[in-house]
């Protein structure tokens, strides 16, 4: 059966009118000494292309899909199948997965484990013949009701035990599908109230819950990267892994930090009050970026819309902060995007998956051009010129104090700032995005 | 003397690396039948430029200018000859200012009038002697702590004279100076708290206070259009005129909507919750979009940021609007902006005003390119198609009953909705914008 | 077959450690000239507590209740038994509903409108046995696929018709039961973007189908007050009726501000970004306030919460609004707010619903105390005293002139203002609410 | 002098009418084995209160002060005469200052110190005259503008010296006056943009800074508790102590967290998007709950509005924090609130600080009773009781496996949560709140 009856999608260029083609995408084109597969490294979200109904909280499923009526394992094989005619007619070479995705739950936790296997080996054959690749697999510790109380913070240790042994089911998955990352989300880690949580027991559970994974991972030999993906809030009022800055502060007091990098979601991001590239910046400085779910928020809505990246600006500074961190590998950047509810024809699937790939191949061209033309960097030279030598030198390296800093600032005439001038900075970015293209 | 120290800037076309040069604004281009200067109408905003001082609520101002140390009426004097020298400059044709912008307040009304008596025909001498034009002109009546409770919505009747006192002078120089427009902003018009305000005194006596403004108006023959600019909160913590909608309510109520239109701000359309497309939109529709405050807020910060405009599908989107909209004259786009705090050299004035006029300028070239190959109203036609004939056209036209529809639902056989792909409208208005300068 | 195995829930004061118990609300009891029940009209929300699931955008539901796994009808029929023992229980006199919640949607509209009258039957009957009152029931118009892209607002005119065949089901459901008052809130009547949405064609087809509602109810002599609901956000990214100002612009420009009053929630009030508090007294300044959906949201998170009214501070502002306004009769207090998701036991629906009507009991015991002492009006009354008289009445009554006023500040001396103190009326506020209960 | 023509205030109970007499609070009250003034360690915020001119962004100061027409070091002087006036009549023991807000800076750090000796002294000896102490004292590193790029994190080293000269002044004064924390808040330590930020230098510098802060402190013998005050934007767009998460991960990382606590804020945890009491509880939980800023924000407007507290849900919750932590000496509770800008007369810095104190004394009567009631333990103890024993000991010890965790859950038949309720915890505070006063 072929689910998706059209051509497999190529680069015609920015001229193009064709919807079903790349403008910007050039998966072989070359950008510096990768080509922009190798940059981008881009992946399906099976959960929200290939499992999602588009459903809201005031609506019904919206998608229509040719496996909507199948039953359940049916269903299964038949998204296992359509993905993988997915990506190869988007030539997307990664996809990543929760547990529930791809199989059933069944009335136990070993009927579940069973329905598992099977799709597991099926995607694995598949894998095989396409050489497609699992960029990363998760745990859905939170949609079923037992996580209602939170799954590695739950009140209640059998659900602990029950999500542990979910994990543990996932990582023998992940290893034997070769994930090349794993990612904790802790969609219900985290309070709806503080007047009945204990916070620190709480947080307690959930570093031993994440100790127990690594050496289960060791045990195995599963090696892939481990990967904490934070968001601040929704569906709890408090998620516990808030933010970048929230996660390693927790991940430091329990000497984690060695053990995990993070996966940046674009729209967590703005939902904690952050820019995008706020958090993988501070993922960066801190060596602490390990991969990116690709999608963006609309900037006047509470809540996550995960809604396919077309912000060229945006991308532009990802993909500045990807490029300065020497690339994601092993991570990627997975599309945790879905079409809007309005947009629910399975021929969306393509052409949304088109435009954020093309956005964020405009965004790496461009970034690219400004890395070469050294643009940030020689605004920081200069801005930052004082701190290369003499007393500056001497605060950055920690060789002051502030006994020899206030006979320097005694000894100052004047002080001299510079304007910073960011708003040429913004409108020289956009003569950047504008030229890309423009080879005359 | 000079002020700025620098060439008129001109247009340099998208490659120039001049930061002195305009990359997309021409203004002699002709964009359709007008040239761009035509259409865009750019206005500077003597507060933010030429009056302000970079200040924030936790620092005092950093802006170095020239005139920052000499007396009251001698710095309202260079000021005068500053901005034209700045328009001269620019290339921009409109300014705007608050009556205490221009000439310092004196300890009374006789003495505040006197002063703005000598600059006003300072700016008339300099009009006359450049052809600048004066946009439109409003009335300061927030700042003074005379304003605390408000100004025509005050709980005291001796500041709402005064209030009705400073309108009356402005529109008396309105009249001399030829403006154009006539504003009103109620930067004191709201309230701290409902716990003790009486909302619906305060309201009758604005519209009785926007009724006897008109009324001086037509008495000494001013016939500027008149101009409500909408804001949700700042400096209250509800402000009346909220946004279009709100503000368009009392209107209807009071009767002064045929005396009325909106100059709409962006930034204070992000601060209601709306985009800015949204309240340009719904003043269009309602024939009441008059003039613009061209600006943008950050996403991510509660309060006017007033930036100059840098995001370029924005501003197609605005131009759009007014394009649709038959042009904003004799309104125009005034630049609400103020340079960064840390953009506080006399020169920034200049630059920052390039990149707002490039930023417009780029959206017009977009929007009109647009608007030539029809793609939004092709999209709506097709949207829209069962609204054309059958029992679309008699909803559309009043002409049906829930009898007749209800007859027609129980005989329709299916519903067979439309995706809206609204992911490839955006992929395609990115496309447009980077292909406005690729000529090839 | 018993559903709620407590005995009905009284007042027992406010010591009283039975959670089963009223500490606040004593129905009988006489604050002024009525009872708390009189005042008070307090409604269940089918939707929330007998339809609900309690399921979240990333979580399927939780909530047990004894019917969850009847056939459709059977369910349908098992909560209007519940229902109405709960009302019994909880001393609630009224219930609100949509459509959909009482009866399940069939294969067609027939089927639908079959099952419906089913339920409506079953309804009439338990209402006269009880004495228990409809407050005011809706349409759907939302939840189904069918409505993705609105309903009266759709961009698909068989949809439109689909949707107005319900509503007139509806009124006819209205006009059985002797509804109070029947409500519209457009879920879908919005847009996700202005980038494929004809705004003004779309609110024009909802005037029309306001018209043709309300000339259907006059045909068959339905006399029920019409309300609408106003909400700014979600499901869509901009709803049309975004709070009662916007409304209110809409009705007046449509000619239909004779037809409409508003029921106003809570949330919505804060999701638009004003206190519910503000939300009242706009409607109440206009004479459109009517009815009230008592629900309280989350201050730090984006969207409707729906959470028990828990604030009484709040709770006490809201019932002198309602008090000022002479009640709400026909209207009445709709609790439409939802357990927790982790408050998922049926027992959670009463203790709930006595938190409510504690707290709003509370907030009515509390204003009346406030308006017998005058508080409020001793405020208004100072501060506003300048408009009493002289030329402040003038400005009032319309009857001056700029030129009268001017003269006037001339001769002004000086000006002077009083404090508001602001923060004495917030403590002398905190002191009723803790004082209400303290007879000593 | 005097400058606040009132008999002390005074303790007169709930039912008092005298807006100048406390309602709550009773300072040598017992409240368990405590006074209420040891308990809640009040301290005024000089900025807001003896400096602050009620200033906003958009109109100037309505303060009325009896020293505002005074020459600069006169102003100082009546200020201190004032503050300790102040805290006699309102019975506050504690107050804070920024060196600024004692002192005029002068032309030259020279003179800057010259003018903080004089009024050093003179304070000193009112607080030997008087017995009132220093809570904290901190540097204002972010009014003038040479702190254009910040300060700490500036990216000019001159500017850098001249702050640490200003820190170094501070805790020398700091060990003059017995101080007993010391304060920093980061009011320029951020950014407007990365776009031109080298994040990672900048908070290099920023830990330098600290240290050196701590070596001179030790240097002198200054033993004060050391405190960073959180906040997340404003005046910047990003604050590097963007909420105690954010700032205990920069401590952690760089070895200062066993240096350091947290002074933390109602309204920057408000504006961080968390609750007071989550931050509170997130500083007890690791051990860094140092002292607090009392005020709090308004929940609808996104910038700090300093208000004087008024929410008794709140400052219950707050204290319940309080209480737990053992208290909060040295630390104490600093009032960093401001009346609002109309409320401007002297007499309103007496009758604000009567209403933050008087609901914070609420606070406390009702946390300490709850704890004597075990009311959250009780809560805490049922709900996470599989925890105390078997598996549950286990995963809280840190002693069991993903192997074991899974054959026991592969054991369990089924799985039990429980109902939080959360619905009956809120009224049942709100119960505790309207008993307080209620004997009978």
């Amino acid at each position: 059966m072929t689910y998706f009856n059209i051509d497999p999608v190529t680069y015609e260029g920015p001229k193009s009118n064709n919807i079903y083609s790349f403008k910007y995408y050039n998966p072989e084109e070359k950008i510096g000494n990768k080509t922009m597969a190798e940059h981008l490294r881009f992946g399906v979200a099976y959960w929200h292309t290939f499992t999602a109904d588009l459903s809201d909280p005031f609506g019904v499923g919206t998608a229509q899909r040719d496996w909507n009526n199948l039953e359940p394992m049916e269903q299964a094989k038949a998204r296992v199948d359509a993905i993988f005619e997915f990506m190869q007619k988007t030539q997307i070479e990664y996809f990543c997965f929760h547990d529930v995705d791809i199989a059933p739950e069944g009335s136990t936790l070993q009927e579940s484990n069973e329905n598992l296997d099977v799709i597991v080996d099926r995607i694995k054959e598949k894998m095989e013949e396409t050489g497609k690749k699992l960029l990363w697999n998760t745990t859905n510790n939170f949609t079923h009701e037992r996580f209602v109380h939170g799954a590695a913070t739950s009140s209640n240790a059998d659900v602990y035990a029950y999500a542990a042994a979910k994990v543990k089911k996932s990582l023998e998955i992940a290893k034997k599908l070769g994930s090349e990352n794993f990612v904790f989300w802790g969609g219900r880690e985290g309070y709806e109230s503080l007047l009945n949580t204990d916070m620190k027991l709480e947080l307690t559970n959930l570093a031993n819950f994440f100790k127990m994974a690594k050496n289960y991972a060791n045990e195995i030999g599963y090696t892939g990267q481990f990967l904490i993906e934070p968001k601040p809030k929704e569906p709890t009022s408090h998620q516990y892994d808030t933010d970048v800055a929230t996660a390693y502060a927790f991940l430091q007091k329990y000497d984690l930090d060695d053990i995990f990098k993070f996966n940046i979601e674009a729209n967590h991001a703005t939902l904690a009050g952050h820019t995008f590239q706020h958090e993988l910046r501070y993922a960066r400085d801190n060596d602490m970026l390990g991969s990116v779910d690709a999608n963006q928020g609309h900037p006047l809505l509470g809540w996550d819309t995960d809604e396919f990246p077309t912000d060229v600006f945006d991308t532009t500074l990802a993909m500045y902060e990807i490029l300065k961190n020497g690339g994601l590998a092993p991570g990627g950047l997975n599309f945790d995007a879905k079409p809007r509810r309005t947009s629910f024809k399975q021929e969306d699937l393509v052409l949304t998956h088109i435009t954020g790939m093309d956005t964020f191949a405009l965004g790496l061209r461009v970034a690219h051009k400004m890395i070469e033309d050294n643009f940030f960097e020689s605004i920081m030279d200069t801005k930052y010129q004082t701190f290369k030598e003499g007393i500056g030198k001497k605060i950055v390296d920690g060789t002051t104090s502030f006994a020899e800093l206030e006979t320097y600032a005694h000894n100052l005439t004047s002080i001299d700032n510079a304007s910073d001038h960011l708003e040429v900075i913004k409108s020289q970015i956009n003569q950047y995005i504008l030229n890309i293209n423009n080879k005359d």
